[in-house]
């Protein structure tokens, strides 16, 4: 194989003073992990390729460290020179792992966190990771606090709080630092919290601007005239126009999930998460801008476009996912694209420039709440779904059950990332195939206190001999899978592409995986300690590439596990479909780091 | 090298009628583990040879499994066929795990204790391990509760309750299986606990007979003119006329530690416990049958010999170390021994059929309680220790500080177990290289609250250069090292020797460190999850042999970092010299299994 330089690493470097240097720098030759996302453009590739396909079946673990915490362990760890960031589940503790011996800790950080805070998080007291930037390591504590730690001693430099968590506020996703900026989001919509994105100072932490998922234009960062949707302007009161009363005050839009940044368009993307209450006949009209992907300017926070996927969602399909931004051909024309597997079962492919919708297909085919996207520009419903009246209260009133109903709140796929090789133009995308039946309720708002409004049952989804997760090859311009593997349970943890032409994930059981990027095959399996929900890095280190991998069953999909629980209790019928897990694994909290072995 | 049988085992097969036999065949060949140690010999010598000293160093992990559990993880896993038994600390959850199958759960039993029970151990909730004979896995919980499951299906075939945890019984320890019996002992002298050794029906969990370690003769199932200490009948009453008043009754000499079984002789061999209180003046005189090595009648339960080892014990030091048992040449003949490495420093061998002591020698130069024990058998004081004064209350009366009194109450070594090899002639020794100053109080007695009367305050050991404990091979006939390697913290983790002429171990650390048996160099080390202080295992599955181990720091040594304490807060000082410990590892609780490559 010869020498590979993604397209898009080269495109980016030249606007390297248009990002944060010292990030660009990192991300640049994928031997350091600064970011959760692997890279600004989310692609979650990586250049090295020491280990490929011809090779990863010899394999080996090279040292293991354990957390000391049991919860599930999403994210992954930073690796900065010979250091090593690890992170934990609450109460979130960092350790500074000495790569060069094995992992001996170097300093640790324990946040001082009230307990109470466990209480208003909906989904496991997941943390989705640390970033780096410019000699700090920054970590978002489950309280909202954001703390900026110098990354040689572990000192505090600087801390603020992002929200209240005594109003419902939380937080489970990590920041990404963009120029001067460090780019935040919150979680909480399941009290009915107002989502928001917000930039601290980097060097500082003073809050530089925020921008609400849902209100005033004002509030939102939003321009009547220049912030378009689907090319039009959004025009004046947008959001406020699609809510009944006040309900938009408390109507969700966490923005819990990953950040991505085009240096050369200066706009950071993101999803916004489900309305609030999940009940729908509490909150008339299409609830913007919930479930919507926001493009804003870094600098300003102002939104330059706005697409929102799920209109008046009535089954917790957040839009949260991460938006992968590649460049690739379209009708013949070199063009910057952003990809998003959404958790409503749709991939959409928009040119991210201008915000217009290329592409909107099912990636996962037993979605049945909506029959597909309307791609007709003419249509007076261009870009909305075509929904299948039997899954709406539209049709049926208020307080009534739907059956069968796919996919399930947990998504087709979750928060987990897919990745995108280069190499093969393919997204590498962890599914869930579950369904549920789905009653809403009538509930009261109460500062701090579930805001939920339905009871679920999951069951599998039909079609899949008792699998209810996999992991596929989708051509994001062709619409179409390339190849898909069935997974015995949720695929919960993210994807890692390489330059050596394989694709990393790990499973609920605890494997971690690593398939040919071209056919699927699989080429390694490590039985790791517990079930894996963190996402695969790799790393240079004295001139061997290693791979690394957090385990620690939990998240949404292993909730009843990691709660230890025949019922998780949340009324989410999870457990019911994950029993069987605990087959397979136990609660863990353990890093797992491999490289070939030593003189291959 | 040739094939190799050891000595002791070809004489053990013979007698197999006397044993329990499932559990003497399944010993034979090292394949499978149904004991905690090893062998009924308690030599932690296994046959196995498919691992060496030529290939030991390409050792890699085959895959790992997370307990779900953060403490100290004590004690190895068991293997019955291709089925592995892992046990936990409190709440003492067990696994059944698939071999065939990377570690599947095939069942999971976690009993239900109440938490209070853990208020009343004093040195981490540590669990020593399970046994397994004729179908049954046996686990002692930490509330003293025997359990026999059904090895098949995790059913609860017969539990009973040893002890009362609310008069402060406990148990750490493991069971024995012999015969038709299960030999159980209990925890709890820091509370006051009068120890004893019990036998249980093997099949039905019923008691067969209960032998304490203080009291009357009859109680203690001691025969005055029969039982003998040093070839003299103890005569009547020995145990009380050792006592002031009704002290006994509180005494101590709990049985927590391994026992060891010589199915020719039919005898069991133990240790008892230190004396309660700590603080000695208030228990003059010898304070018999504490810190005593017990040979007792496998059937009946009645002693056959005794031998004290430190009268009067100031200083805790508990003499439950297991005893070695070895056919070894003393003086041109070919002996039955037992071989014992105290907490007080010195090694011990005896004639383990006449209880006659043939050696004993500091094993640990630093000790300075006793300069050496009186070997003459023509003295008064012949088997006594030559205490120096300096570190007793007898000369200085009650309430009074002793300084730099070596070793510490740690133990020169502890109940990790040493190992024998039958090709060197050696064994294998982890050391702890603390002293300590000893501040002795009157406490009084008070039902389930700790009766300890004492504070400590412990310190490396001089001349050491920092480290605290080691690992090294003696000659126990010679009574000197052949060989020692500092550690820099306390060896807290059991040796394991293997005929293909390795030595394994652990450290606080995380380390598994393999060692030539020869020479003591290093040929292996992987750094594991988290501290061991469990003991390392071998077996065989489907043609290979394996090697696995249980990682999670803990026990007393790394109480403090279990505890998450910047103090243990057990007035013990252990963590002061154990704070560096949080440099190397965090609590864990995990299983990692090793293998040579496969195809080699």
């Amino acid at each position: 194989m010869t020498r590979f330089l993604p397209a898009f690493l080269l495109a980016f470097l030249p606007v390297a003073a248009h990002a944060n240097g010292d990030v660009l720098k990192r991300t640049a030759t994928g031997a350091e992990q600064v970011l959760q996302t692997v890279d600004y453009a989310n692609t979650r590739f990586s250049p090295l390729r020491q280990i490929d396909a011809g090779n990863v079946s010899r394999l080996q673990v090279a040292w293991t460290f354990s957390t000391g915490v049991l919860r599930g362990h999403e994210g992954a760890p930073l690796v900065v020179g010979d250091v090593m960031y690890v992170h934990t589940p609450f109460p979130n503790v960092v350790y500074a792992l000495d790569l060069k011996n094995e992992g001996r800790i170097l300093w640790k950080y324990e946040p001082r966190q009230k307990k109470d805070v466990a209480a208003v998080m909906c989904c496991d007291l997941v943390n989705r990771g640390l970033a780096y930037a410019d000699g700090l390591v920054f970590l978002h504590q489950a309280d909202t606090t954001i703390v900026a730690l110098d990354a040689k001693t572990g000192a505090k430099r600087w801390s603020v709080a992002n929200g209240d968590p005594a109003l419902g506020a939380s937080n489970t996703a990590t920041v990404m630092p963009v120029k001067d900026k460090l780019i935040v989001g919150i979680s909480g919509a399941e009290a009915g919290v107002r989502g928001h994105l917000s930039a601290y100072d980097l060097k500082a932490g003073h809050l530089v601007w925020r921008a609400y998922s849902t209100g005033p234009d004002a509030e939102m960062l939003f321009d009547p005239e220049k912030t378009t949707e689907l090319g039009k302007p959004v025009g004046r009161d947008s959001s406020l126009k699609s809510w009944s009363g006040d309900q938009w005050k408390i109507g969700g839009g966490a923005t819990w999930g990953w950040f991505a940044y085009d240096p050369k368009l200066n706009l950071v993307y993101y999803g916004t998460a489900n309305p609030a209450t999940w009940n729908p006949t509490q909150r008339p009209g299409d609830n913007r801008w919930s479930d919507t992907i926001i493009a804003r300017d870094a600098d300003t926070g102002v939104a330059r476009w706005v697409y929102q996927m799920t209109p008046h969602d009535e089954w917790d399909y957040d839009g949260v996912n991460e938006m992968i931004l590649t460049e690739q051909e379209v009708d013949g024309k070199p063009t910057p694209l952003l990809t998003h597997f959404d958790r409503n079962g749709f991939a959409y492919t928009l040119n991210r420039e201008t915000g217009a919708l290329l592409r909107a297909g099912k990636y996962e085919t037993t979605a049945n709440w909506a029959s597909g996207i309307n791609l007709d520009p003419q249509s007076p419903t261009y870009g909305r779904p075509k929904r299948d009246p039997a899954y709406s209260t539209e049709r049926e009133g208020e307080d009534v059950t739907y059956t069968g109903i796919c996919p399930s709140s947990l998504g087709a796929k979750n928060q987990q990332p897919a990745a995108f090789s280069p190499q093969t133009r393919l997204f590498y995308v962890p599914v869930t195939r579950m369904c549920m039946d789905y009653e809403p309720f009538h509930v009261d708002y109460v500062p701090g206190q579930p805001y939920v409004g339905a009871t679920l049952s999951m069951h599998p989804a039909p079609g899949n001999e008792g699998s209810t997760g996999g992991f596929l090859a989708w051509d994001a311009l062709k619409g179409e899978a390339v190849w898909s593997k069935p997974e015995l349970f949720s695929v919960w943890s993210g994807a890692l592409a390489t330059a050596g032409g394989i694709v990393f994930y790990g499973t609920l059981e605890g494997w971690l995986k690593a398939v040919d990027a071209k056919t699927g095959q699989e080429l390694y399996r490590f039985k790791t300690p517990s079930g894996i929900v963190g996402n695969v890095t790799t790393f240079m280190q004295g001139g061997r590439q290693y791979v690394a991998v957090l385990s620690g069953v939990g998240g949404w999909a292993g909730i009843g596990l990691a709660a230890g629980l025949s019922d998780p209790g949340d009324g989410s019928g999870a457990n019911e479909a994950y029993a069987a897990l605990n087959q397979y694994t136990a609660l863990g909290g353990q890093l797992t780091v491999f490289a070939l072995p030593k003189g291959e």
